[in-house]
Parts: C-alpha cells; sequence; structure tokens
C-alpha cells in the first residue's frame, strides 16, 4: 500500500484525489495541503475519506508515513518542491510542465540523480489514453512499419482567461506541451528540430497577451519521421483530440470520443454526437491508469513510465517553438543546449 | 447514507458490490450473503470494505442495520426472497427475471402493493446505458416524431455451457429478456404480440437441450409501432449490441462500443476494433447507474426506473415468445393473462 | 454489337436509354415505342441518337434489325409483350414484376422451354448495386460462413401517390419485391416461409386503398438462415437502403451512400449527408451493370444473371406476404404452388 | 456543340476523350493529335467516334472547324501551344501545370489579355471532386465561418518511376502542385509564405534524383489562414485525399471514397475497404465536370472556373517550396515576383 500525500488541491489535485481513492488500488491518500485551502475543498478532500488537510506543504514533505508526493501546485513551484520531496526521500509524481526553465528542470534531473531509489514521474497523462495507447500499440506491433509522417490536431473548446495565459508561458508550454510529448511517444523519438506558423485568429486579446491562439508545428523527428501538430484555441464543437500516425506499412488513426454512439438521421442530415467537452471528460480515465502505473512503479520498483528525460524534452520543444515564432525560422532542439 | 446487503456473490453479485463500493455515493454495502461461499469470495467481499459475511441470506434479511436488499441469487429464489425482504421491511433490488412464473412475479406484486413505501427495482440494466438512453432520450425530445420500426440487434460472442442452459428457462427467458424491456423501453410501450422465426444453427447441443440459439422476434407494440429482435448465441466478432429506432421524423441508431477509436489502414484494408468483448465490458457504466438510481429513489423517497411492471412484462413477452415457436404463430401477450 | 428496342418510355425506359447510350458498349438502341408518345419525350429519345420513335411496340415485336427487346410497358403487359418478343426471336429483358399473376409467369416461363436460345432477364438492378455485390462477394468467399441472420433494411423517401398504389399490386408486389429478391441473391437461397407485421402509419390514405406503409417481413430460407425486412414508404431523411448479413464467421454490413463523404462539425455536432435521395440516384450505376451483363449474355450466349426463376420466386414471395398479411399467421411459400 | 481537338494522346488526353465522349454534352471531340499515335491508341481514338487522326498537332491548331483545343501534351510543350491555339482563335483547356517556368506562364498570359474572347481554362480537376467541393461549398455557405486551419492530406499508393521523376519537375510540381491549388480553392485565398519540412523516406532512388518523396508543408494565407499539406509518394493503403477547413465556427472534413460501403466483422476485426485505387478512379467523374464547365464556358460566354491566374499561382508555390527546401527557410512568395 503506498500512501500518498498530495501538494496543490486545485482542479488537477482533486482529480488525482478522486482517482485514486476510487480507481487505484494499493494506494491511499493520507495527506493534502493548499495553501489556499478553504472550507468547501477541504469538505471535499474529507469525503474522500483523507483526515490530514494541511496549508503548508512541508507537513507533507516532512510527514513520516507518506511514501510519494504528487505535486500539483503552480508550476514555478514544481521544480523546487520535487526536489525538496526527493531530498525527503519520497517518491514524485509532478505535473506538467516541471518547470519554464530548463536550468530547473535540470537541477531535479540532478537530484534525481543523487537519489537512485526515487521513482519521479512526469503527469503526461495522455499517454495512457486508450486511443493514443491504441496507435503507438500498432507501431509497436510493426503495424505501422517505419515511421514516416505524425499528425496531431489538438484544439481546445475555448481559450483560457486572459490573466491564465500571462503565467501559463504561453500556449506552446502550456497546450502543446501535451502534443509535443505526445509526438515523442508515438514516433518513440525525441525531436531533432522545430517549425511553428502562428497566428492569433480566436481572440486579438490573446494576442495582446503576446500570445498566439493558432498555430502549426512542424517537427523533424530524430528518428528521421516528419511531425505535425495543428493547434487551436477554440474548436466551436468541442475539444478536438485526434492522432494519425502514417509510415511504410500503414497508417493508424484515431476519431474523438463521444458520449454516445448514437446518430440522429433526419430531414436536416445525419448526425453524430460532439467530442467530449474537455479534458477532464476525455482524459479521466487516463488519468488513473498513470497513477495506477506509477503506484506501480513505486510500489515494485519498476520504472516510471514518463521520466524525467520527457519532462525535459516537452519543454526544450516548447522552448524552441517560441524561438521560431519570435526568429520566423525552423530551430534545432541542440540550439537550446 | 444507505445501508445495502446483497444476497448472491456470484458474478453479478460481485458487479454490484465492487460497483457500489467504487462509484455509487451515499451507499454502502454493510453485509453478503450467499450459501456457497468460499474462502476466494470472502476475501474478495473483505477487500471491498464489507465486515459481515454470511452463508445465510436471513441474515441479511432480519439485519436491523440494513436499509436495501439486492437480490443477486439464483433466479428460482427470486421472488420468495424478495417478498422476504419486502416484508422485513427492506427495499429490495432485484435481478432480473423476476421469476419465470407469472405467479410467482403477481405474488412479488401483491407483496408491493400491501407495503407501499417500498422501493423495488428490476435489474434492468440497459435502460442505463449511455447509447440505449441516448435513442430513448431522442424520442422523448420528439426528434423521432411517432415511432414506427424499432430494430434490436443482440448477439452473444459464445453461447453458454449447456448445463446453465438447462436451468436459464431457455434463450428468451434468459437473454432475449434484456430485449424485450428495451423494446418497451425504446418506444416507451407495452408489447401487445410477438412472433419468433428461430432455429438452431449456432450449436446442436443447444438445441437437444430443447432450445433455439438464433431468433428473429417481431413485436406488435401497444402504441402502434412495429418491433423486431435478431438474436445469435455466437457473433464471431464479438458481443453485437445495437438499437435502431425510426419515426416519423427521423432514426436514431447506435452503433457498438470499442476499446478505442483507433483504425488501422494498410494493405489489408481499414480496420476497426470489434465490439467490447461481452456484458461486463460493455455495461459496466449501466451497472453503476442503474445503482445510483436505485440508492437514491431509497433515499428520497422517490419511484423506482425500473418497477415491477417491467419485470412482470418481460417475462409474459418471454413466455409468449416461447408459445409462438411451439405453436408457429403469433401470440398476443394478452393469452397470458 | 447488340440492336436493341424498347417497349414503354416512362421513367425506367428512360433511364436504360441514357444507360446504353452512355455506359454500354457492344449495343445501340434502334427503335422506342410507347403509346402515350409525346413530343417531349420523342425529342429526348432522339436527343439520344435514335431514328425510330413508334406508337405501336409491334413495330418494334416485328423489326428484323432487333436482337433484343426491353420491356418497360405497365406491368399487366409485361408478361403477355416477352411472349410476343420470345416468339419473335428476340432477347428480352424484362422489368420487374414479371406479373402479378403465378400463371401469367408461368407462360413466360414456357415459353422460354420453348426457344432455349432466348436470353431473358428480369430487372433485379438492386444485384448489381456496388454494396450489395460487396456482401454477396464477401459470402461466397467464405468470410461471413454459413449464413444465419440477413437483414435488409428498405425504407423509400416519400410514399407514391394514392392512383399509383391500386395498381401496383400493393407494397409488398411494388417495393418489397427487389427486397425479396435481395434476400434470396444474399444468401443464394430461395424462401421457405414468410411472416408479415404490418401497419399504416405513414399515410390513412393508403390503408384506404387496401395497401399498408409499413411492415416487417420475416423469412425462412431454403438453406435454414432466417432473413427480415423492414420498410417503410417514407423516411423523413431519405432513402434508406441498407443490408447485413450475419453467419457463423462474421458479418458483412452496408451503409447507405452519399453525395459526398463531407462531414461539418459544429457547435450543433458533427453531421454528414443524408443518402442519395431514390433509386435513380443511388442505383443509377446498377441500371448500367444490369444491361452491360444483359449484353454480354446476348452477345456471347452466356446466361443471364438474373432469369426467370428469380422472376417467379419473388413474386411467389410477395403473394405468400399478402396472404400472411390477410390470415395474420407465416405463409410457406409451397402454399402457392 | 462545341467542337474539340485534342492534341496529346496519353493517359490524360484518353480520359477527356472518354470523358466527352460519354458524360459532356454539347461537346464532340472532331480530331486527336499526338507525335507518337500508334495503332493501339489510333483504334481506341476511333472507338470513341472520332474519325480524324493526326500525329502532328498543327493540324489542329489549323483546324477551321475545331472551336476548342485541349492541351494533353508533355508539359514543356503546353505554354507554346495554349499560346498557338489562343492566337488560332481557339477557345483552350490547358492540363496542369501550365509550365514550370513562370515566364512562360506570363507569355500565355500576355497572349490571353491580347485576345479577350478566349476561354482559357487549367486542369485542375480537383475543384470538381464531390467531396472538395461540398468542403468549399460549406465555406462558401458560412458554415466554417472565417478560415483558420485548412489541413491537406496527399499521398500516393506508388511512386512514379524515377525516369519521370527526372522530367517532372519533382513532387511539388508535379505532384503537390494538386494540393497548392486545392489550398487556394478551399480557403479561397492566395498563398503568402511556404515552408517545407522534406525527406526521402519511401525509395532512396528518388533522393538519387534530387527529390524528396515525404512531405510536410506549411502555409500562410493571404486571407490569414494557416494550412498544411502532408505528401507522401506511397501509402500502402491505396490513394489518400483527404481535407478538413477549420474556421472560427466548425469544420468540414472528407473522408476518402472506397468501392462500397460494405463493412466486414470478423474474429480479426471491423473491416472496410481501401480507399479508391488511384486519381483515374478517384477522380473519374471530376473530370467529366471540369470539362462540361469549361464546355459551358466556350459555349456560353462564361468564365472559366480555374483561370490562368490559379495557374501562375500553383507554380509560384511549387517554387517557392522547392526554394525553402534548397535554403531551409520560410519562403514568401513575392520572393519569386
Amino acid at each position: 500500500m503506498i500512501r500518498i500525500g498530495i501538494i496543490g488541491a486545485g482542479r488537477i489535485g482533486k482529480v488525482h484525489l478522486e482517482s485514486i481513492t476510487y480507481h487505484v488500488k494499493n494506494a491511499v491518500v493520507v495527506a493534502v495541503a493548499d495553501p489556499f485551502m478553504n472550507e468547501e475543498t477541504e469538505r471535499f478532500i474529507r469525503s474522500m475519506g483523507v483526515e490530514e488537510v494541511y496549508k503548508d506543504y512541508k507537513e507533507i514533505i516532512n510527514h513520516k508515513e507518506i511514501d510519494a508526493v504528487l505535486v500539483c501546485s503552480s508550476t514555478d513551484t514544481h521544480a523546487s518542491i520535487s526536489i525538496e520531496a526527493i531530498e525527503a526521500g519520497k517518491h514524485v509524481f509532478c505535473e506538467k510542465p516541471v518547470d519554464h526553465s530548463l536550468e530547473k528542470i535540470q537541477a531535479v534531473a540532478d537530484a534525481l540523480a543523487a537519489h537512485p531509489g526515487c521513482r519521479f514521474q512526469v503527469g503526461f497523462n495522455r499517454r495512457f489514453d486508450h486511443n493514443f495507447a491504441a496507435v503507438r500499440r500498432a507501431f509497436d506491433e510493426g503495424r505501422i512499419g517505419q515511421a514516416h509522417i505524425l499528425k496531431i490536431t489538438s484544439r481546445d473548446p475555448e481559450p483560457p482567461n486572459p490573466a491564465y495565459i500571462k503565467v501559463s508561458g504561453g500556449m506552446f508550454l502550456d497546450m502543446t506541451i501535451h502534443d509535443f510529448d505526445m509526438a515523442c511517444f508515438l514516433t518513440d523519438s525525441d525531436v531533432e528540430e522545430v517549425y511553428v506558423q502562428s497566428a492569433v485568429l480566436v481572440d486579438p486579446a490573446i494576442g495582446e497577451q503576446g500570445d498566439v491562439d493558432t498555430a502549426i508545428i512542424t517537427m523533424k523527428m530524430a528518428n528521421g519521421a516528419l511531425a505535425v501538430i495543428d493547434n487551436s484555441r477554440r474548436a466551436a464543437y468541442g475539444y478536438d483530440q485526434r492522432a494519425e500516425l502514417f509510415g511504410s506499412k500503414g497508417m493508424a488513426a484515431t476519431a474523438n470520443d463521444t458520449l454516445s454512439t448514437a446518430v440522429i438521421s433526419d430531414a436536416t442530415g445525419v448526425t453524430g454526437e460532439k467530442p467530449l467537452f474537455f479534458f477532464l471528460e476525455r482524459y479521466m480515465e487516463s488519468f488513473s491508469e498513470e497513477m495506477r502505473q506509477f503506484v506501480d512503479a513505486c510500489e515494485n520498483g519498476k520504472d516510471v513510465p514518463v521520466g524525467i528525460h520527457a519532462g525535459m524534452q516537452s519543454v526544450k520543444i516548447g522552448l524552441a517553438a517560441r524561438k521560431s515564432v519570435e526568429e520566423h525560422r525552423p530551430v534545432k532542439i541542440s540550439e537550446l543546449d
């Protein structure tokens, strides 16, 4: 039984709490800490059977009974809290991105090198999505052959509020970072070079924050494959999350998930359901699965499925993408070393 | 909080136990009883946090702390145990079919009439399936118009073993009974007449038991709609569960659920996944939902979504279907009164 | 080069004329006759390069240069004109149904027996439809295994006018007759027994003509398979033509054809195109293909793909279906012998 | 009635000949010329009812009875023959690309300016494809809103032979040129900038010719939309031709066409048909439709649907794409002016 402390009780912290309580065996949440803890949040936490609720995350770092820490706090604290937890002898599950600064991510990597027993997993939950996992499985089984072209479509149903955009690090480090990780996962390869063609088409307010809301991102993978991601901050029909891997022997492609398979035919056409609304609906099962595999890694000394290398890579690609926009040219990932 | 006792710890009893433990709020399983209780089953029950485990179901009937009883025992005991539970002042969730005998079902109905506070729900879980519920919703919203033709396809991935067939009451009372209930649910109407064309095409051993394994069942609904069910005990590609409601304004049709939306295109064709394997996979979420609604009915004094009328109707249709096979003619449901 | 005369210049006669002119090699239409020939029709016929236009069909029967006759006149004249043409030494393509009377069809069969060189084909064009042909091909290739259940959905976009219904012989002999032939074609078997559950749900005026507009027709095939057809005279979303053959090894199922594959996703849902409007749109290519095969049979002495047996069978099933409605019981086809 | 002369009796010349003969009203092919005319080709031409067959294309240019000339000769002769035909007072349908040289295309444009009565159409047949036309129609109807992202997938079933690649001008001017035109057509906009990430993944022999066989091409459209094309010279599952236009109000997306809608479900999965084999199968109807519209423009003095601007634009984009590969940077189309 792995005893878990959660730091950060925002949306994703609550998702993990509920997920562990209902869907993960061999794990129990012992304590939750959040500096902005309020009554409603505390009530929710207690309804999940958690008895210890704190404001100070140090209560969790220093907790004798806790085996693993979930770092679900704000992005700027991910790296430092992770390092504290690693040094306190805890396993760590850190939400994405590990940080916006490569130096800070390197500091986490260094801490891990000094604590080889520590299981450190990054929260790239989409690797555990049933659809994307099926594409990777087809690739692993050799049904696609050598990877030639990867296409990822990733569009949100609505943009975040402008205040969030300011602190988010911009679309590439906040939203596309998942797609960068998917590109690496689905082709089983690192990225070598990135080029971005982007625009502000959804909301001028996003442009005023210095960010973009629409982009096509081309990448050259280390294994020779080409990859392309298309992003929009607002798809009128909902959360659009698809991938297509094309190779020498064939192609695997996914469609969106829907609430039901029902299709209605009437005088206006043949109409099916829109995609599931947003990431909580679409990826709910993947949050449970990433946690099950993290708990399994902690309990049985296995390798984590998404380690610090993935955490570092995705941020490097994100920074290279920003540079590509600024300098309007293809940027090699190695330029960031 | 509704305190539940489960009678019968076979496959479906375990499904409900796990479902209530993980997916139903405001309910807790207090005790489980099964005459064939063994160590493995007991271990499973205890792992769900249940402390009281019995062989004798009377321990549950007489339990002072229990509000509601789940009758998951063998079919021939459903009616008598239900009556005992009703008379002991419990709410009752009874698995389908309530019984094979209309007299015994009537006895349950009589007991309910004498205990108007009792919530009695029949386990027709498919009413809570996301796909079928979407068809009914479209119908309720008037998008289909007046119902003209209902088509249900219901095919199992493999036949039960011959020993089970003997006690099951035959395909119509065991397997098709769900489809009979679906026909009533999706058209919001009772059945008036039934005609069966059937055959033994899957396995001669089934015919030797006096049963059939393939059937097309035509029904005239009380609201004037026509309905057809096609059944097979073995679909090579897995569990095939579809419905299509056609009316004056349009049609709602469902497809099977699959593990993922991934489609692989290669030199051999464009291939998607097979349907989810069997009822535990396909209908898992519906088992949770029927229990949530039962608990809600018990706790808040609401009407149950599937009452004794549905339990009686479905068996009447099943018996009429058997009669149609024997006498090779359309049979009115009223002939069974 | 086969020289063709067409008798009857109504809708289907024009379809064959255009089809032969543009899509059939080795055939030329030499003459067209129609008792109601008018200027507009004549102009159309001449625009197809046909020089001989008559009112009297005898001009075609007695035409020295004509090898083959297309009988596209009104149903009540099909049999007698066919016999005249056969006896005049012509090959004959006869529209469906050959007649409503089994005696008259038998008379055609007798004439054919006396003229063994005559190629006589019945206009069951759906056998040449790309979708249904693909189902039959899968069956022939053994991919379905032994046939267990055949399902045909056949729904018109709108009912014919009441005047037509009177002379049409009713829904079973006019509309369903195609589906009866499809049932035989797709299972490669004759029909043994038929049972109909029908209703008047689309338009009371149809009922006043003594006909029905909605039906579910169950059949037992000679090879042991079960089959079901569902018919409606009005589908709000258009012409619905699907088939599904289920067997011991798998299932082949078709969807409707559409004008394009374009799907529009917006705030209201994910919407594709409705089925092609009606039989002229959906089956256009099949009209060319049946004619190509007829011409090939005439020119090269091959067997026709749809002979008098199919013409007889389909009418027998239609008459049995009518009897089933009248007597409200399953009717064996052998009862009609 | 438009009298047509065809110059060039290769594959595409024959397609147009058959198309006009069978599917285009108000047009007749009077003569065909080809310097490599052989017996087999001549036989085919005569079987289409054409009486004049020449080796020298001048016979057509100087033909008194010919209204319109189809330039289906080798690419290097397109421009000069077009100019000769224009100056001889003929309407001209010119196969794509008009030329590889912008100067020569400009010379054609100059000739057209001097002959304002001349109808000059470029052979971008995909604009007349039912699927792509449906996307454009949805856009024109305002159902997509403002265009944000256009995605085109265009993959051939197999690469051309190396000898052809040498003279073809490379993948961008030979194959992608259709996709460049589609990008302009589907967004109703010119291209402003292009960036190419490409590779040789299909066949090293293609690389040895100095060409690429796999590419992702990003474009910025003049109307602000972003566009991406992915190309491969070999898709194992066949000819893959899809487009997806995403905008402020929704998305229109197409799937590939198939020979039938039949889907086979068996123990191995749920398998549909592969895309139609190659461009002759997939785009056959579009070849007829472009010709119908060309004939209509000639006969009724209407504007042609695809004029010299489209012919010029597509080649400019292709040349910019080549430059992007050579210089590994985004290239503005205006750099080519």
